[in-house]
């Protein structure tokens, strides 16, 4: 919601985004669609063609920079420019940084000096802020923290399918996953990035998401490698997990447990004809979400085998929409507004979901 | 609207649509949003995944076909089958066929001995319908017809922007059209298509699309060809256009044509970065229409160019949907129920318009 | 060579090509250039546009089938057919199977009938043949047999670089090897295979190439995924393996042991600024072998890490030729013309050897 | 030849190339193989892996720069550097600029004052050097001249096509072309560049293809626009051309005249299955020339359709390659080694033929 009124005001969030950008656009939607929070503002660095969206969606526009004269700009060009980020700091409870990188240090402290609340995005390290969210592995560890850090959108979806594994055998033992990232190499919307035939290996080995994913749960024990190919529309996840013996599953029983997961989609490939990225995106579009895009993580039941101590997967990652969501919860968390992680998870994908049913 | 009651009954026009894929579930979307005309069933050949979007939209669902084994085939799987396609023409004013072709013929008959008015898609061939539509281009010619036929995406999207030129010069002389088609070899879900990289060439010269227009616009002397590449998301028109001299126009003169042309939108590569067919799929995600479509041919301001008789200009067409309120306003023709083509174009346009304003 | 004389005659091994396509054509080239064996025909199934390069190269031509209709319909299309299959059989000692696959059990019994050994490729399945190879993991093994297959190009590529880590450490213990296969979906002269635009899992797992392996060298334990991805021009592999504790290796070690073994080419990526599979193959242009085929694995020296017990690559294998020198050493395994498999391959090598020095 | 002696020494033209990458390796291997010239230096800019290619081949190695600094780090990583550019620019007679443009003017300068010929490539202007080539248009033209431009990939492939076209019907009257190239994104070794997944209008109209060409045939009227697409390996055009009337041309004839020019290859699509330029390129390897390049321009025979006075074509260039033996044949009109530009194409394409006979 975008406007509350009333008794309800003091209950109501009040969320800033900082970047309007890919990240920025669908955090300020899916915030809007919640009742217990609002959009306060978003922030544009210059007036351009991407302010026309704010405007049209009916958010407050404020500058990126606090210069009198970068906000003026604004107005040259006919945008209704409310001001520079100091002023948005003024009246929010929490920012969302969905800037482009490489300005996080640089903004925490404006957001800290302002006594803001921040979330930050996987493009930033965890040491920046020493705390990182996924909904599943950890939303009580960031229990009314200050700032904290939304996991990529490939560390993401392994947390998701990952820590119910992991929390079905605990007991028994400690697992150890060997995962490839086979990544995408530029987003839809980007025409000047390559590879346009090849494929490219990120040298530097192991590749972050593995040890990204143990600072939110730092007890799976997992090793990365990741390459880049020319495609626009998802990462595919191909994983080999070793169980603790006596871990007591079966290939049914995972499907079950995965079936029981907030946002994991698990779909037959060959009953649905579902056999690859790109159905898997045409389905997305037809669930009909903003942008065509999948919250959910999607594992091929056909591709999941569990053969003594050793699983297998596939699973596909909508590289620019997975991690809404978990925004929107760890807003949640760092507000103290919702303590039970699953609770805040049905409550967020209720607001948003679609005449799909999801 | 799906439902519709009392007095208003007898104006609302009951369209089928026999074939709810690709273009069968965009028209029964568009129609469902008019309040002129109302879905009354939809048809798939077998139960299958695609019965599931029908059922969760709320469209009456219909077999294909009239066998009771195959309608049985229906319930068996769990969905609610109304009946067989002799079912859903008892009860439909028009139907829509978006059926995959080559059974066109056969379809024909059937609608014809039911008394129902039929619309087929641009894979039908003009001598099947002996009627061929677009919008602009002879909406009146199209007015109490039993059948016609919405031409092509390609098709179109030439009479898009030619039909005006072709207005604004007609006193003079004629237009002579250059057009080369460059075609997304496969759809965005089609996995199994290439190629994956080749440039394809159709060898068949002229390309259909020429001759295609001319069904709906004699008048305009036009001659094509078409090559298919690596792409999935848009086609590419490049265009050159040789006008009668002493045509009074001039670059600007043009852009202002399209400027108040329905269903043409005209921006700026340069100045909106939007610089290939990738960015003209962004925007039109940011628009928020269902799938992400464009129904609007997309120019390049600073591609167009008029030196002397000459004119030069680059169109994007989104192939998926670009159609799908042609399809509207060509059931409104065959029902005479609004004579007017922009008029039409206008009541389609605002029904399906998003939070964008378009 | 093509033609041998004298005294030299009883020493040349007389080879047969069944199937003059894509590996056909350059397993023959490959035979021809050693100075112990030679081409004494290649088949095709009719005549056709392939046939042209087979005549050009001077191979005596032959048809697939013995029936007369069949290989008359190469004179009539103006080529001069030798004869048919079981005259091909009459006058050579080996023949390799090239054929498309699926009629591997047919061929071997009228290759076994007419008392010729045979080679098959890695698209038939080792139940037939009960016998596999590679270069340096079983070429004993295979000595004097009359049956073998050369396994697939991405088994080749396993074999190439595990085996001498295997050797290296075998007195230790056991490797344990995890691999994903990113697979290049279609071949560069092929424009009907897609995907354009997606990641396609292979989703039987795990992926046949981890067993099939074993078929060469059972001691090393491997599991295997494979995706198809958008490219034309090479797999890549995405390796994670882990050593038995006290392996004694580093990472130069293991950089110092693919720098000895044969068909293996270790480089800098970031050096050499090869950074995917397309400056790979554009390096194995300008080495100029025919077809610009590389018969080497690629290892990339800076993606190479060994970490404690895990050691970390990737490799690139060009699908078309890797194997072709491994059916030549095959050859001479099978007619007991080399018993060392270091010195079969420095001769094979060295005969198909460009101005690049490998 | 590299090496030449005695009474030949006088005749053979001495060459030099400035830049030794894509384009200039092809050049200086093209160069070699004639017996009238001779390679007596190539440069880089600095040592680096592509030397390498340079040394195996034999090709004295120079130092694109004077500086002894720059030089000097040529031996320093285990390079023998003949010297800099002035050294290399005081033993050749012709020096062939494949330097990867904008030092065109400064280069120029240069050699005019070491007084050396120099030829420069299609990325550099016409206004540069004042004279353009191609072998058919206007060998002559550039007799003995001290400079020249060999016209880029597209302009030459638009030459060879439509100047024996123009030839035949010029006593009639003028042609009129209407040409779209459909441009490959970036060459098979580059993965930066893009698009994956888009199709990119070049927005000046008309694309300078076709006032191109005009620089080496005034008399042909073109205009031309362009669009980039994720291919990497051919560009294609799809050309429309209309002929003067009473021509006396039929699709026949106008097949018959491609037939009998030099570097034009005319195949039929359907019957040889090369339906896409990634059959051409096979085609193309098969032919078995370094990179397997193709030189000639590549016309699909079921493609070209006369109809009236409308002939419609598609061709499809090789952009690495096409020009090579171009630049030969250049050097000799300057040289003034060959006047007859047929002669000199017939010996130029005879010494880099290969078992293919082309």
């Amino acid at each position: 919601m975008s406007f509350s009124e009333g008794s309800l005001k003091q209950m109501v969030t009040r969320v800033a985004i900082n970047g309007f950008g890919t990240i920025g656009k669908r955090v300020a939607d899916a915030v809007d669609a919640q009742d217990d929070m609002e959009i306060v503002g978003v922030t544009k660095t210059r007036p351009s063609f991407g302010c026309e969206l704010a405007v049209r969606k009916g958010y407050p526009l404020f500058c990126t920079f606090d210069g009198e004269e970068k906000i003026a700009a604004f107005s040259d060009a006919g945008y209704d420019c409310k001001g520079g980020l100091s002023d948005l700091l003024a009246i929010c409870d929490v920012i969302v940084d969905c800037s482009p990188g490489k300005v996080g240090s640089e903004n925490l402290e404006k957001y800290r000096n302002a006594g803001v609340k921040s979330i930050f995005q996987g493009g930033e390290k965890h040491a920046l802020t020493e705390k990182s969210y996924t909904s599943s592995a950890n939303h009580s560890e960031n229990w009314g923290v200050d700032c904290t850090r939304v996991v990529s959108c490939n560390t993401t979806g392994l947390s998701r399918t990952l820590v119910p594994i992991y929390d079905a055998v605990k007991e028994t033992g400690k697992i150890s996953v060997n995962s490839v990232m086979i990544r995408r190499a530029a987003d839809p919307g980007d025409s000047s990035k390559g590879p346009i035939n090849a494929i490219k290996p990120v040298l530097k080995v192991p590749s972050h998401h593995g040890p990204d994913l143990m600072t939110v749960k730092p007890e799976i024990d997992i090793t990365s490698l990741a390459v880049a190919v020319p495609t626009t529309i998802m990462h595919l996840h191909a994983i080999t997990l070793t169980l603790p013996s006596g871990h007591g599953l079966s290939t049914e029983k995972v499907l079950e447990i995965w079936g029981n997961t907030p946002r994991v989609i698990v779909m037959n490939g060959s009953k649905t004809r579902i056999t690859s990225t790109a159905e898997v995106m045409e389905l997305a579009r037809d669930i009909g979400r903003k942008w065509g895009d999948l919250h959910e993580i999607f594992v091929w039941e056909d591709g999941v085998s569990l053969q003594e101590d050793t699983l297998y997967y596939f699973q596909a990652i909508h590289q620019e929409s997975d991690v809404i969501p978990e925004n929107v919860d760890a807003i949640r968390a760092m507000m103290q507004t919702e303590e039970n992680w699953k609770a805040s998870v049905e409550k967020t994908d209720k607001a948003i979901s679609t005449y799909y049913g999801i």
